[in-house]
């Protein structure tokens, strides 16, 4: 049996979303076809309004205007501290920690010479000039652990101006987690970072 | 910290498809937001397109034109054979296992008389019809198994000439199952059901 154009059309998009297979394509897409239709345009303009989705020139977070929420707020700027994170899902994950109320930097990568990623890619020359322009005396790194995050870490370091202070995210044992289950580099971590109570 | 609108419309239509929440959403629309612009807008097509699906006059299923690609195919009508199922999703996956080269009927649900599903409303009556026009002589039954779907069943063979044969599907252990993990309804049925080796 041959299927319809437009169901392969479908399929075929949503398996190019990550985690998506043939299987859960065809699911969505059959949930999809009983919906209204005005439902099913609305959803079609959703994603063609993706591609115009605009991102913060100071900070490179998803914006409307030219300057995203988090910029804008004098507040977080007030607050002369910056946290610098590989992507924008990590971000995000920091913003819902409600933890952090300074500003935020997406570099959108880490340094990796092989694939001919080096300082001025992510954009490392801008964040020193962002910090010495705002005046921020903190920053905190907070870039996934692995070697291309630590020498990205140790480069923005050495980039920075003395009197900033650079400070890498705690590492150590996860929340709710078991120790027979981590791994020896997370248990050697959560040593290292002993803190006495 | 607010996101922009267009991002909190395309997290409103994702989190409509079953199975997909909050955080699914968001982790699929970071992805589709580093998609080329070209990519999501015929995305979006495609979604609009289902709205403009067709269904097969005579059996149900997805179609492109009055007729679905099975029905169009005369060796599938010569077989003489009907497979009834619930939902197109059943129809997909009998379809899928390549051992039936019949035709389909798609009834869209069951019998449920408390719900206000009678015989018109699942289009029994047009089922017994195409049964006569084509002079098929035997009709699988392969409505899942529950009170509603029996009953369905019942009702359908009672409705049709007694030289139409109807079937239901073998009810059992399905294949890579494990006795102490099924179901005692299972079990009951698998024992029903046996057959000499």
């Amino acid at each position: 049996m041959n299927y319809p154009e437009k169901i392969i059309a479908a399929v075929e998009n949503f398996r190019k979303i990550p985690g998506v297979g043939e299987k859960t394509a065809f699911r969505q897409i059959l949930g999809l076809s009983k919906w209204r239709t005005e439902e099913l345009v609305s959803f079609g303009q959703a994603l063609k309004d993706l591609a115009t989705l605009e991102y913060c020139i100071e900070c490179g977070l998803f914006s409307e205007g030219e300057l995203c929420d988090v910029c804008r707020r004098s507040e977080r700027a007030a607050a002369g501290i910056i946290c610098v994170v590989e992507s924008l899902s990590d971000c995000l994950a920091v913003e819902k920690s409600g933890q952090f109320r300074g500003l935020y930097h997406v570099l959108g990568g880490v340094l990796n010479p092989l694939a001919g990623i080096g300082p001025e890619e992510i954009g490392i020359p801008r964040l020193v000039q962002r910090v010495q322009r705002l005046g921020i005396k903190t920053l905190i790194l907070a870039i996934n652990p692995s070697i291309e995050g630590d020498a990205t870490s140790s480069y923005i370091r050495q980039e920075l101006p003395d009197d900033v202070s650079a400070e890498r995210i705690g590492f150590g044992m996860p929340m709710g987690g078991a120790l027979e289950f981590l791994d020896s580099m997370t248990i050697t971590k959560a040593l290292e970072n002993r803190k006495k109570i």
